[in-house]
């Protein structure tokens, strides 16, 4: 796929039209809606165009095809993400901060976090958070190249996260499985059954940002990289 | 769903059956056959059927619906997880060893990883997985609270860089966009953009586990639920 942040905003058109001109800009206002109130089978490219007032064809030359779409969809979404953190004192507050407000932006429409997953085409709100949470990183004392690799598991862990909660996974078939397993076959899943199902998600996802945060600030990649002890355990 | 774990391995037949009885365990391996083939896609109720020459509706008393016999073949691949360990001399490196092992039989098949996202209902090979998570955390000086959450957050890290792998994400498109940020809009990614784009899948891979590990064996859940100087900060 052709990288869809690189389409005009806007082509001329020949002749005088009287609805109001096309544009990216409208068309991806347009599928974001359509995401809200139907989820990720909702905004097909024919439903996109219908609600643009035009055909799925005419849509190509702004967002190439579907999976530009949700590329510049997901994109537009994550304009909604606060990397300010200003209220925020310490670098690591801020950083959970940036990564919490992410969170949110996927969980707010039903279909985001899975756009998100793989990541597709980058666009510049992306790259706005990327930049956010790198110069948060570094400022933080990691090293360039630890920070680069911290932010790839960052956002895949906060990613995943959200894909998780947003699926309609029902944990409670879970619950009676861990409840019931015995002492005998599965004696470490028995004692810790009540912890096992203890804890609200958003709870048990603040404890988890934490974990991961304390790890790559405390994990410099040059040296697990170096280190001839750490090869030798791999 | 009902838990498909319940459901019986074989049934008894009225007449005399001349071709091997239907079993779970052979429309499992039908299933897990097709999986390794032909992908997710092509592990249909009608295809598995076929394998095991019968009819799709003969299938459901063993297996239950899709979902069913989906949760039953992921359950049987991770048979093949190494929990054993026993050449490793730290808990630590058990534990990462064990984690690898599991990553390794995700990517081993295409499918795997995203049968196992979100989690489907919970077999007896999930579970001895689980088990020795859950021990060798604790064995590594976690309370059971901690190790308990810490299952989950390395469950899910694990099964989400699988399902990134595997899912013919094209990193390419990254690279371009990565090389051509400008120093003036996203200083921090143009200034790291070798190292964001440095190392291969596998030495990330190995990095990311090591910090998420030293993470969860660093931040007890205790601490944090109790720390009033911690809950004004979220």
């Amino acid at each position: 796929m052709s990288n869809p942040f690189d389409r005009p905003e806007a082509l001329s058109r020949r002749g005088g039209p009287v609805k109001e001109p096309l544009s990216r800009d409208r068309i991806v206002t347009a599928a974001l809606a359509l995401l809200a109130e139907e989820g990720l089978e909702g905004m097909s490219l024919r439903k996109v165009a219908a609600a643009v007032e035009t055909g799925p064809a005419s849509l190509y030359p702004y967002v190439g095809d579907l999976e530009g779409l949700q590329a510049l969809v997901l994109d537009r979404a994550l304009a909604a993400v606060d990397t300010s953190g200003a209220k925020r004192r310490g670098r690591r507050e801020r950083l959970k901060a940036v990564l919490l407000s992410y969170s949110a932006v996927l969980l707010e429409k039903p279909g985001l976090a899975q756009l998100a997953m793989p990541a597709p085409a980058i666009g510049p709100h992306t790259m706005r958070l990327l930049d956010t949470l790198l110069g948060l990183l570094e400022e933080g004392g990691l090293d360039r190249p630890t920070a680069a690799w911290a932010v790839d598991l960052l956002f895949l862990y906060v990613t995943s996260s959200a894909l998780e909660q947003t699926r309609g996974h029902d944990p409670r078939s879970h619950v009676a499985t861990i409840r019931g397993a015995s002492a005998a076959d599965y004696p470490h899943v028995h004692a810790a059954r009540a912890e096992l199902l203890s804890g609200e998600v958003p709870e048990r996802f603040s404890w988890a940002l934490d974990a991961v945060l304390t790890g790559v600030l405390a994990c410099p990649v040059t040296s697990s990289r170096q280190g001839s002890g750490r090869k030798s355990s791999r």
